[in-house]
């Protein structure tokens, strides 16, 4: 039971398994049975072969789930063996912490390196720290970190810059290396306009994107829906507070109105931080000075 | 302790002293000497000569405090002795009680009935029910029950169609009657003109307010911001799910718009439920099938 007022941590390990449902289970295991680690969900995908995990709980009990699961997943799964349409460097791939409630990024970057640490050292597994926890320009992109995979990994890291952040300069022979680190919780955002006119879509995402010129947490792309005849600029947000919805959402209305084409409704795909959606309403109420204290539900919870 | 899933309903009892502060804390002393019950707030008002108690808690317990509130004010207050600016019909003058979580507004109707039936039998106090309790449109509206005061309060009775819901059909000697009832928790939300023009703000609080042809559940008034050179329009929002705060904040735009005045800001005064805020937010980005249980914290808390 994870009670309010409490700090909350969210963990969602993605493991390089997600075809030996047994392997799964056992990884599944190792986190249910972690006292105070509360398991949200998990889901495999076989064509990617890889789970991800979503647990949650305080930073003490998360660092033991964490290391619960390389002690299962280490023995089971051999890169050397393992194939998959989704890039991967290890058997226990990324371990990102995110900040949830009651509790700040340092703190979740703190619980990255610690956890870290206990890992390289319990196990010889090389970390490499991402996102907020890297200090490091050149590897905070998870992509950037992963690129080569398992197969190039050896060659990588005698490479200058490529030593890891904790454990052995040489990967873990059948468990490779982990990305661990911390972010701001994704929100899974979708535009659909009143169109079917996919480039339109395209020029929208390609405007309001990082990659291309658009904001710095946004990663989109155009799509069509096809059984409804309409298209949809489909948006990852990766910091909702430096890149708020409502940015994001103006953005696409006025580029849309450059082709004539209006929103016609947008949707949360999965969870979202109700500080996103608060954040949404203080900007079209162009509220002042409204604090979080002012919410009943978090002043009867006696949390702010 | 309010624990998250748990209903909760907030109950706001007026009673009539608002100086004798042995009094005051007599009263709050019986509703915090009530198991399960949580005290948020009490203020007292030396003009009116009124004291507002807020309170949360489960029905059973909620039922409990507003008769031990009874058994505390009535051997204390005496209507025939008071005196204040503020309309009142009995010494407790007034018993709301408001909806907030994983509860209905139905289940607070019973409660007020069930409350109603047990202070009228134990103390022959006579209830008036109000609101969403009171199943008789000219009986709905506080104001229409408290015509006339306690010094009229005897005639009233006697007149047709103001026998009581509950209790005798004659005050309590003392102690008057009580208004008891249900209503949505109430917003007092103002909207902050970029202009010091007075009429502009009286002219649109007359176009949104319910009583001069506006919102059903709105209630305002224009006032000047001497100190600061600008003007307010001072709402009272009664019923945020059936009149939302983004429907009354855009009707005020436009109006103001109708003069060449903008909108500055707009402030929320004390507490707002968190489902006023995320339904702005779901109307704001135009989102298309959202509900509670994609907020994160409420999957957290295993609420919905």
């Amino acid at each position: 039971m994870i009670q309010a007022g409490m700090p909350v941590i969210e963990c969602v390990p993605n493991v390089s398994e997600g075809r030996r449902m047994e392997v799964v289970n056992a990884l599944v295991d190792a986190v249910r049975r972690t006292p105070s680690v509360r398991l949200l969900d998990y889901s495999s995908d076989t064509a990617h072969n890889r789970s991800v995990l979503t647990m949650a709980g305080e930073a003490t009990s998360l660092k033991a789930a964490v290391v619960a699961l390389f002690e299962a997943a280490l023995p089971r799964i051999d890169l050397r063996q393992h194939t998959g349409e989704h890039p991967r460097l290890g058997a226990v791939d990324v371990v990102p912490f995110v900040p949830i409630a009651d509790v700040t990024m340092d703190e979740c970057v703190q619980l990255a390196k610690e956890t870290a640490a206990e890992v390289a050292d319990r196990f010889q597994v090389p970390v490499y720290l991402y996102e907020e926890a890297s200090g490091n320009p050149a590897r905070k992109n998870l992509e950037d970190i992963r690129r080569g995979e398992f197969e190039g990994l050896e060659a990588k890291m005698s490479a200058p810059g490529w030593a890891p952040d904790f454990g052995p300069a040489r990967p873990h022979p059948t468990g490779g290396a982990t990305v661990m680190g911390a972010r701001m919780p994704l929100i899974a955002y979708n535009i659909n306009l009143a169109t079917n006119r996919l480039d339109v879509a395209k020029k929208i995402a390609a405007a309001i994107r990082f990659s291309s010129g658009g904001f710095r947490y946004v990663k989109a792309m155009g799509i069509a829906i096809e059984d409804r005849g309409i298209v949809q600029v489909s948006i990852n947000l990766t910091n909702y507070e430096k890149t708020p919805m409502f940015r994001v959402f103006e953005a696409v209305k006025q580029e849309a109105a450059r082709y004539g084409v209006t929103i016609l409704e947008s949707e949360i795909v999965g969870l979202v931080p109700a500080a996103a959606l608060i954040g949404t309403a203080e900007h079209a109420l162009q509220l002042a000075s409204f604090t979080p204290n002012q919410i009943l539900e978090n002043k009867l919870r006696g949390t702010s």
